[in-house]
Formats: C-alpha cells, sequence, structure tokens
C-alpha cells in the first residue's frame, strides 16, 4: 500500500451505500503533509510533462490543487458551482449531475483563464461517476486548451468514471483506487497499482 | 507599499457597488507563488503565537489558508456553507448573511475537528461587513478553542467589519486594508500600516 492507501485504510470510514469518509484529512479538516505527498507522487508519475496551469472545482479540491500546485510552479485555477442561469458572456460552462445532491448545476471558469495556449493538469479529490471530471473537460476543450492528465486523489474504482476516462484516452493517475469496501466490517480493498500496465 | 497591496494596484479592477474584482491572482485563478508570500507574512506578524489549528470557509479561503498553513505548519479545516436545516448534532453551526448573494446560509464545522485543546488562526480571502468572520469566530467559541488571531488578505477598511473585530479585541492581520477606490479613475488607496499602532 502506498502513503494514501494506508491514510484511507487507518482513518477513512465506511458507510452504508458507498460512501467513504474522509473528512478527518482530505475535504474537510486537511493535512497538508499529506497534500504535499500526494504533490510530490503526482510530480513523479507526470514527469517531464508541461504543465502550466492546474484546473480544480469548488470546494474540496482546491487546499489539494494549491499544494500540488507547489509541485509544477503553475497557476491554480477553480470551476466555481453555480445554480444560477445567469451566463456571463465571457464564462466557460458546463453541466454537472450531483448524484450526492441529487440536483443539476453549471460550473463555469472565466474566459480569462484558460485558453489555447494552456496546458491543463486537473486536480480533484474524488472520482466516482465522473460527472464532475467530465464538465471539467468539457471546459479545457471549450478552451481549445491541451489536457495533459488528471490526478485524483480517490477513485472508487467500483463506479465507472474512472473506465470511462480512461476509455476515452486521457491520462488518469488516481493515487488510491478503492475496488471494494463494506460498511459492515469497515474492510476497504484497493487495486494493485504496482504492476506496470 | 507591500507585495499585495502592489499586486491589488496592478491587477486589481474596481467596480461600480464597491466592488473589487481581484480574481486573476485571488479567488478563481490563484497565484501560488503570492499565497507563500502572504504567508510568510502573516507568520512573521503572528510571530511566537502558538497555532495548532486552521480555521478557513469555503471556497475561496481555502487555497490561501492551505498554502498559509505550510508557515504554521498545522491542519487547515474549511467551515461548509449549508443551506439545509438538516444538522446533525456532530457539528457547530452559525448563521451568516450574505449581502453578495442576499441571503442567510449555515456555516457548519463538525465537532471532531475543533475543540477546547485548540488555538486557532482564522484565515480567509476578504474582510467587508465581516458577517462570514463573525460565523467564524462563533464556532471557535462553541468550541471552547482558543482564537489566537486573524489573517485577512484584503479588508474593506471602509466597510465595518475590521473596525468592529478591533474593538471586539481580536487580533486582525489584514495584509491590505483599502481605504478609499474609485470605479471611475481606477484609483486605490491603501491604509498606512508602516506605522507602529
Amino acid at each position: 500500500m502506498n502513503f494514501l492507501e494506508e491514510r484511507i485504510q487507518r482513518d477513512g470510514i465506511v458507510k452504508e451505500g458507498n460512501v467513504l469518509k474522509v473528512d478527518t484529512f482530505l475535504n474537510h479538516q486537511m493535512d497538508i503533509r499529506l497534500f504535499r505527498q500526494m504533490g510530490e507522487e503526482w510530480k513523479r508519475r507526470f514527469e517531464g510533462v508541461y504543465v502550466n496551469k492546474i484546473l480544480t472545482i469548488e470546494a474540496s479540491g482546491i487546499g489539494i490543487a494549491c499544494i500540488a500546485s507547489e509541485y509544477f510552479d503553475a497557476p491554480v485555477v477553480f470551476a466555481k458551482k453555480s445554480q444560477s442561469i445567469n451566463i456571463d458572456g465571457g464564462m466557460y460552462v458546463a453541466e454537472v449531475e450531483s448524484f450526492t445532491h441529487k440536483c443539476r448545476n453549471q460550473v463555469i471558469v472565466s474566459k480569462k483563464f484558460l485558453g489555447p495556449d494552456d496546458h491543463v493538469l486537473i486536480i480533484d479529490d474524488f472520482l466516482a461517476n465522473g460527472c464532475a471530471l467530465q464538465g471539467l473537460i468539457s471546459i479545457v476543450s471549450q478552451a481549445g486548451a491541451v489536457l495533459e492528465g488528471i490526478g485524483i486523489a480517490i477513485e472508487k474504482g467500483f463506479q465507472p468514471g474512472g473506465r470511462t476516462i480512461r476509455n476515452l484516452g486521457y491520462r488518469l493517475e488516481s493515487l488510491a483506487i478503492v475496488e471494494s469496501m463494506d460498511a459492515a466490517t469497515g474492510k476497504i480493498c484497493f487495486r494493485d497499482q504496482s504492476q506496470p500496465v
């Protein structure tokens, strides 16, 4: 197990309905030393890839993206969630479905901050069904920017998001991929990423 | 002028209705090198103060707080905005009025992450009327934690938030205090903080 898998194993809590609570270190309280290890690991995995912008989505992606950006020396842009239809012409807009909150939101990024010259690394905390990520990819595409890769902290490997993204040919690096988890026993199984694919 | 005042002068845009847009470097696109300078400066101003937890509020406070936390070596907790009345017993809750969005929100922090042993530094991007900040202070107080200080990036000195907080005896360090700004000319005047108070 790598450092993140160990931490999930130690402090993550499995709840009914395939919920994995990691709020003690990832998305409510944030362990910045852990975030630094994550940034280092993405830098290692994306070695030699030119990145001049990191894109994430509010709120829980922001902290991880900011710390990761220190290893890529690139500014971070975060997409804003907006329920308003009030579209200013200067925005890229994507529709994002939220399974957790059972609603559709718009995700927006100002056109000032993404364009054809940008080489983008998307960073986010979770990947499950992949709706938020698909919205971010749509925005990168609208901007005519190059999507160099996607760094996810925790992927739920038993949900379709990651497979879809890989099938589409994007380079996706999830630091921990949960293959299965059991609320009754608390047991969490991770995909073995130690073997070259 | 200090580094942040210079940056606001250069890249900030004054709009009608006392709006200062700093989305190119602070709260949509985020300049992490600038955030590091801010973290260093808060560390200098709070030299010798024991801080074991940094508290901020989603979304735009998170990035600044995470980078600042590297200078204090403390985890960051971000308060979540919630419109639901669905209060789980394990939460501190404060009501926060938003002038921008003309609504009242609840701000919540899990009781797991703040308690009587904590020495808290609050970090946020903006201070104007101070409603969000008052909510965070209320949460620190509910937790029985010690509020060691408050670090704000940009204070609107012509709005009452900062004065109120200082009158209440809290230690507030705003890196830039805008005394006045003019949408017609774009001119921004800062409070001179070089003199000891």
